[in-house]
């Protein structure tokens, strides 16, 4: 803790001095830390539930076609529930499965009492419609928090289920104890998977929300301007080392959203993953910053557990 | 349109010139005309309707008590659906009406054929939940579009019922052809029924929004400064001539949405209805600006009529 605000008064008198004529230090925001944290805490209440002679939660996951990411996404999933001691179902269907056989499905997944979330893995194939098939899964199943009723609750302040990594970041925030009541966050991208719900979260009223939040996005003509207020800088556009030191106010605090397979010979996949920001010239000029892979990555899992559990306790309460 | 031209260019020119040393050509945005304008469209829309033998759009109201304002914007309602030809019914339920009364007065209108929309005027007494009221009413007949299914399309850009007010504030944009695209919309007020839903709008991907969007709200500690970086200022907040001339940057755009009954005992009913904006002082600085009275509440009408007849659309198509 007196770690934390010798970092704190440091960077209040940084601010005050020209961009990049100093270093500020800086925390690293630790995916691997905090995921590990909230699966430890996961996986003691599952023991507990077990101890008591109930059944673990148990997540469906659907998986059409084998795109490459998608695999290794669903696999980790899968991999996760079975650490904390959730119960997991993969489901497989061919590429070009009808959408009537996936809806099908789904309703098989929605009426077994056995299953307390559904997630159907994005991107689909073109001929299946991603909304209709959002809007399939019971909301009450919705641990992706994707269908209309989530979204909406979570705009309204309702209890629901919060999408995976928005939800995952403020557990990551949670988790270093971040504070963010009227500090000034700028989101960069408006997606309904990350940049939109992050807006309403880190503008809403509760103990990790009440920024004043910015919301950018391909329309906006100066946004390094508005990135440069930012106190809280979120960048969910999905263009690789994006970011820039020269658009990073010193002393912020930068959430990098962004996992861009990147090709590279040298590497032994013959890729890279990149992050949004450009890490190593920004990292020195920030208070906390989470690296690309290694960061927000490994919290989208944790949120997903989270509301795995949650859709299984609401079925009892 | 020239007019229109003229306008623009000398703002421009005043962009460079101090705060305070001149007065720039401005627009009122009239409510009144806008709102007729769009009446005018769903009178001649009924018509039609009924020229085809068709029945026309119907409109429950339900009022619980008696509240003073409640009662007017219900009678407001009533009229305005006689005007264009819209059928309605209004329910008069006691202050003390058990909740189980009311939820199944919304269970027969949802099941009523003949009933298209569906308006339970908020607030309401405090021993009834006003979530488990907007959730009961169908989402097909939510024309206040508060339900979360309403609201969770709003977000993801599917076609939903805008809320009322937000919507009549966009069809007011669509009527004087106000460009949004890439402009900095600065939002006071984060409410389920104004703030947040105009965030969203203005922030979406279509014909007037693309804005680079900042909400404001109580725990904004450097609101003036926000408000000067403004090219559209919306003013949501609920508290009578709070934005002053020297919150306004000169040449922006200004949606008041505040309408507060203040005490006033020069005036006949004792009271004056108030904006959130010193219209006075702040009017003279801005290229277009909406009045209270007169304003943005006429167009909630607007927006309200219109969702009722995309209510009855819908069940046809």
């Amino acid at each position: 803790m007196e770690e934390k605000q010798l970092v704190s008064s440091f960077c209040l008198c940084a601010r005050i001095m020209p961009l990049n004529l100093y270093l500020c230090p800086m925390q690293i925001l630790d995916g691997k830390i905090a995921s590990q944290a909230v699966k430890e805490k996961l996986k003691s209440t599952v023991a507990h539930l077990v101890a008591e002679g109930k059944r673990p939660p148990h997540l469906a996951v659907i998986i059409v076609g084998n795109n490459g990411a998608s695999e290794t996404y669903v696999a980790s999933k899968v991999k996760n529930c079975a650490e904390i001691g959730f119960g997991s179902t993969l489901i497989r269907l061919d590429n070009d499965v009808p959408e009537s056989v996936l809806l099908q499905q789904i309703e098989t997944l929605n009426n077994d009492p056995a299953i307390d979330g559904i997630l159907v893995q994005l991107p689909l194939p073109k001929h299946i419609s991603e909304p209709k098939v959002i809007e399939t899964i019971s909301a009450d199943k919705d641990v992706d928090g994707f269908h209309p009723v989530s979204v909406g609750k979570l705009v309204q302040g309702l209890p629901t289920f919060v999408p995976a990594t928005p939800y995952g970041i403020m557990l990551m925030l949670e988790y270093y104890q971040i504070s963010t009541k009227g500090k000034h966050a700028v989101i960069i991208g408006r997606s309904n998977i990350v940049g939109r719900p992050m807006s309403i979260l880190l503008s809403s009223s509760h103990a990790y929300g009440n920024c004043t939040v910015t919301v950018c996005h391909s329309h906006t003509p100066n946004l390094k301007e508005f990135c440069l207020q930012a106190d809280i800088l979120v960048a969910a556009l999905g263009k690789p080392e994006f970011v820039t030191a020269d658009m990073v106010k010193p002393g912020a605090i930068v959430i990098d959203v962004g996992i861009t397979r990147v090709a590279d010979a040298t590497a032994a996949k013959g890729f890279k993953i990149k992050g949004d920001v450009a890490f190593e010239q920004v990292a020195p000029l920030t208070t906390a910053i989470t690296p690309v892979p290694g960061g927000v990555g490994l919290m989208t899992i944790a949120g997903l557990l989270q509301n795995t559990l949650q859709a299984y306790l609401n079925k009892f309460n």
